[in-house]
């Protein structure tokens, strides 16, 4: 007889809505007891309603403290991770954290080390590593079919910038955008990052300079394991959402292309036309939230270690620090410098 | 405030699962109150447990009888649909039934009569309309943008033959296979088919020779409008579930290709290569099976026609009459030499 | 020491100017001593002299005639032909002739008898079959790599009618624009054509219709192999030339798809889009010609029979010969109805 | 009536030979009077008679001094290139010279002056802008269409390294084979470059890093304009000749991928595969060649100044100095710092 997983949800904004649908629709042998948010909208209750979702508490400690509930599914704003991580960890309880798993590095440091005792699973929810393109790209990376990893290529480009009020508390591009791609290029090379060059201009909204941040940037890496990676960032592709990924080594190339909104061509007298590519992450990445989700509650059944684990969330934030550092020296910055936090 | 509908399920088959899980989990605003099958297995008793689903009965009666129900959905064997198509319209209840809607004319047509005299809803399930290549192709081709259409070509591949058993009680692959075709043609055509011809071979399996059937299959078209349309068919492609339309008009061409299967390409000092099509129907259109449904009751919600209908389905077996016709004849058969059943 | 072969070149007209160049500039080991046409235009006077081509002359003879020449190249008119060849075999010369090889069976088979004879080379020009698009196609059905060919399918279509005066004069589309399918099918499916059916319709210039012939055609091929062919044509895709082969096996299907102009796609918030496709055959299939030149002449060299030669020749005006029947009649046709002229 | 040009050419190399033949053979109005090499072998001796090239002397002054010759073409060894030019120039010849001018600031800046005195025109060789997908790429960015150029991405891989010997003395990579992509970057973003990071790494061959240089290297490009670059390098890459281009915009961006070898497609139950791509450039860009040197001469007939010009050649030589600098101090190099030489 299979287990049932008993699972709270803290956090029902836009990416806990997907996360609790599938928890509620689409994993087998999952019983969602429970989500909490600290702002309940009638929007919210209708929403939750509509989806047949049980029980809504404003409360993250009813989840926490419930000891009917196995597992915890953090969605909560990024400066009240740490804490629910922790709290759920002592409570015995495994935990699903959305990225990234904190800015800080001492909390974070604290914060695993509580993980490590406990010996709770705890899984970072970045969920492109999910992505079917990416994975099959992973894949013939890591059975070895194209050798040696020598160039990682990522190119990741939002279709428009959010509001500049989210951009002031943002932390900056490279900690809330470049955050997915420092932890793909990990995935990708097999290997942690030894230095970032980065650097970047505001191409794009002045408001977005004004802020304090810029809006288009390019970066450079040394993988420990002797590659070099390239990625560029913009906020604003007015043709959609870009996101591609390639592998270069030692044996051949593997290129990940944007999914296709369509198979269909066009042809006429003036042109040969395509539709446009899907565009943001809701429609690019749908898919690579349910396979998260599965593979951790896998993981739990299989009592394996999941990953992106809690030192891959540490490693993206470490990178990230070290290319604000980078961009603001316009030097490059060895990871080693930034990790003595 | 918004209806719901309350609806019930006439077979619980491969295809029956499908609409059975979409209508239960994926369709706004549906009561999915009762299931029915003659054959009510342990498999099937766990497989509704499971996945949640209320009332099993083995009486499709218990269904039409219903004076709750709304809507019957039939997923049955072909020879039932007409008995349960009348029943329920006589119900008074909206129905939605797998294709073909029966091999029969006069049953057909018997039918169609009494749905029109009842005034319900009926559509038929050819759920490549939905596919979302083949609607795009379709949307191109009625905004005019390639002009009016001159030739429409498609291909369509099943991966494996089914069962000799199977074939034997099939009709004959224009009746089984080629009757989404068929549909298919019609609806890019925007015309109905005036003439087929129609011929093959045995060339995959000579036990299909024996049992009376042919295993590939190539027609030629002649719609209402003057369009041309050639059809090519076989009942396996090694490669996988290959399904293309193409349709060529006075001012351009609209190519729907197979999906892929992901966008990684693989670059060796061997070969280039890309991962295989997706494999099935399953597989490739498991979305227009939710989509047709979505479709089917917002049209019951707004009171339109949904399409395609009965005599949709009518038209598509009178083709198929006469293309095994032409097959046996090896001549050209317009369809008013098989419309007088 | 390589022998130097002399040639001569009858017709100058397009065709003509193509082997012209590509004899003159392209092909070692080739002496291109005389061009005859039958109509000397200051023109064409220029266009030789630019080219720095040789001798001119108005009589075909003053080539036929020349013991110094080995190598005769036909691209006058089809009427012409085989009187041509018959001489230049009776000259001793070898022969390279335009398709078709004439239109009347009874001068066909004379001429192959001539030819047979005298034993020399002749090669008609089916130049598609040269294109690299379609070689590469061919080389794999022929290695076996897709199994027996099962279903060849021909899209060809070309980008804008001849002028009517052409129609009234070409034999008809069967004769003149299919004939280079005919060809295909035969090259590709690795077997002679056995029954055809054709049908068309007149959907882009009444004139043509009035002309007496069609401009949209469709047909039906059976293969002595037991393979099925398609074909599709017409006489004007407004958005370029769009020649495509596609050959479906026992063990595999082989796409050979449309050049592209280029490999650039342009993306912005309105539409993804590519170039059009090449325009006419002068682009898409220069390459071609030059190519099976080259083929003829290494034959000549290793004293290899060429292809696709006398017999390819008679073999393709037979099945348009079917073809036109089977339009007529609208009915299938098998070629040895129409062989015993 | 048109000018006829005279033309010598010095040096007959493999660059050499490429321009020998076009010059022969596909440009109208040339006369090709005199070919220079300092090595003649017999083999050139031969490949010159076989190509009916006229006069071959081991005196590159034959040329320089004949005064029958408008035109000089150099493709001598790069330590040459300055004197011819300067000699040419005061002869008051045009030149088109191979790329790289020379590696010395000093001597370029030099002969740059005596080019603007004598007044005659300069055309560097780069030959890649000539690519019709380069070429398609630049002409939607100058033409407006995706707005600003922010990111310009360039992968130039080759697919194996030169012989020990040559990266000796070939100034590094950076100088010897980046070149191409630093005139790529400032043609395509229609902007200089101001600053410069590279780096890069031995991965492919031990032998190469003994020899002082580096055979993967990645760079990071900022230009005048705002706009930021990225460029991927190395010096083998199995699959083939891997040249890409992308410009991403304000208003879209253009993606120019590698020419593909055919458009088949072969589909088996393993796999899915096309042909690799091109091999190398005499593959890849063997168009561009005969491209270029058109160009070439439709400026002089036209009066106009031919781009990439000695401007040019000089700004490449200027960011392959920096990227060195770069490389070596592991920081961000400005232009401006190398260009007091």
């Amino acid at each position: 007889m299979r287990k049932i997983f008993t699972v709270g949800v803290i956090g029902a904004g836009r990416i806990g809505k997907i996360h609790i649908k599938n928890l509620f629709l689409k994993i087998p042998d999952i019983n969602l007891k429970m989500v909490a948010d600290i702002n309940i909208t009638d929007e919210l209750r209708q929403w939750l309603l509509e989806n047949r979702i049980p029980k809504l508490t404003s409360d993250a400690f009813d989840i926490i403290d419930d000891p009917e509930i196995d597992v915890v599914v953090i969605c909560s704003s990024t400066d009240t991770h740490t804490k629910f991580i922790q709290e759920a960890a002592r409570a015995n309880k495994h935990v699903f954290c959305e990225k990234p798993i904190d800015t800080d590095m001492k909390r974070i440091k604290e914060t695993l080390l509580i993980v490590k005792e406990t010996g709770i699973k705890l899984m970072i929810g970045f969920n492109r590593r999910f992505d079917r393109n990416f994975m099959r790209c992973y894949e013939s990376v890591a059975s070895g079919q194209i050798g040696d990893p020598q160039i990682v290529k990522i190119t990741s480009r939002d279709p428009t910038p959010p509001p500049i009020a989210y951009i002031k508390v943002s932390g900056g591009i490279f900690l809330d955008m470049t955050i997915h791609d420092w932890d793909m290029a990990r995935f990708q090379a097999g290997s942690e990052i030894e230095e970032v060059f980065a650097t970047g201009a505001v191409l794009i909204d002045p408001e977005i300079g004004k802020a304090g941040d810029i809006d288009t940037a390019v970066a450079v890496l040394k993988f420990k394991n002797g590659a070099l990676g390239i990625i560029d960032n913009t906020r604003r592709a007015v043709y959609g959402y870009d996101q591609r990924v390639e592998v270069f080594g030692s044996k051949g190339c593997v290129v990940a292309d944007n999914e296709a909104t369509n198979t269909v061509r066009i042809y006429t007298s003036e042109y040969t036309s395509i539709d446009k590519i899907p565009h943001f992450f809701m429609d690019r990445y749908v898919e690579s939230y349910l396979t998260e989700l599965k593979y951790f509650f896998q993981c739990l059944r299989d009592n394996i270690e999941p990953k992106p684990n809690g030192e891959d969330g540490l490693q993206n934030v470490l990178v990230a620090l070290a290319a604000q550092k980078s961009y603001e020296k316009n030097r490059p910055v060895r990871i080693s410098e930034v990790e003595k936090y």
